[in-house]
């Protein structure tokens, strides 16, 4: 992906690049990615019936990443609080689809890999959240 | 839209919908669709140049709106969590994007509707999350 | 949902809605909503071994359905063969999913819901795409 | 990202990965998030009025690579219809905004890697439908 290289074209951001945040971006959209995999994947074991709240998670997780993704790509006009909250969402929903997933990852290649991509995007949530300006407003 | 009639088919929830939450549903699906719609009838006003933030908060609140509302369909084995800290996100994307399209609604009919519904999904949102079992983890 | 009236504000627009479109973006967001509704559900069903294609296709729909109803929202300067083509794609998804859920209609009733939702939004597609002015490139 | 792996762990592809597909899942996800991030360069330069039409056509694109590419990686218990529909409208989405990005490339940066990157995808999108069994419903 080329989310750094895009960012750093920025009229508002040249020269100034945020590399947790763009980090963060590149590792949402890989996550969403896997985890929608995983979902599918998932769904096509003999033992789907063991696999449904890997499956839900592995959703949510795909579409908070996404959105997620996709805030942190627009500078926004400083909006830092909106960021904030919506990659605080993002590192939970990554921890919980993780935590399931690793339950699964001896049994599953799949998941395994997904725990895994979902581990890194945490990082890269909670990484970025660091690198923000404070906000007061998002502290709630 | 049909999201409480839906949701009251779940077999884990017959009988017991929380109705809070489906209003919610609705809410960000019709939020997120308005929000689009403010974003490129912006882009289509000749002073476009002065609605550029306007622009960017809609985008911003479309996608966070979408996300919320498909992580609010999803009954997700209990993992309010996730559900609480993407709704949190939602409500202040709104409460942005409103406060934006305030300023214009005098001039643009279509950011008066949109400030219009940014409020009511950050209610339905606000009401949604006090709906909700208090959970620890979202707390922080 | 509110698509008509905010499509009618457009400073393109003004006077010349495009109902059969206006109404084709709220069956997709209508429809988006119920198949990820349906996903869910059917997860929580006992046989859901028997719904994994029903899930997939639900998802499939859901996600088609929502770009479908941006890509109609925005009036992206009579860009016309995307939205042919998009409008094209969720007809087909729509009715994959509808064929799919009409089996499962009696025993569940989401299944029996989803597929009046999906059928409605093939409907809304179709529609849609016999108002639009014709375009050559979208034939192939 | 890792698209093609995941794909390989599916139990109903385990050794016979698609590799044309795979690609493009990558292709539609790299598009998606550099479409998105170039909506938003626009946004952010000071002759905005003249990339109108630019922005529009990036938020088009955006949302059809990222449906196609969560189309792409489920394999959908081989409903190859509704992804040959889909990769079309976004094969053609990821054209005209190319086209577009491509007239802004020498004074903007982010215009001429968005260019790249959608040419990219509307390659990897032929590609994948090369690739991809016949079928008779899509091809109307």
């Amino acid at each position: 992906m080329r989310a750094e290289q895009m960012i750093a074209t920025h009229p508002h951001v040249r020269g100034e690049v945020n590399t947790a945040l763009a980090r963060c971006v590149e590792a949402c959209f890989d996550c969403a990615q896997v985890c929608a995999s995983c979902a599918d994947a998932c769904l096509g074991e003999e033992m789907v019936a063991e696999l449904v709240q890997c499956i839900r998670l592995n959703m949510d997780c795909a579409d908070v990443c996404l959105t997620s993704g996709l805030i942190a790509t627009r500078r926004s006009g400083g909006d830092v609080p909106v960021i904030e909250a919506q990659l605080r969402a993002c590192e939970l929903a990554c921890a919980r689809c993780a935590a399931e997933c690793e339950q699964h990852a001896e049994k599953h290649e799949h998941c395994r890999i997904c725990a895994e991509a979902c581990r890194e995007c945490e990082r890269a949530c909670r990484d970025a959240l660091a690198s923000l300006p404070r906000s007061s407003t998002a502290a709630h």
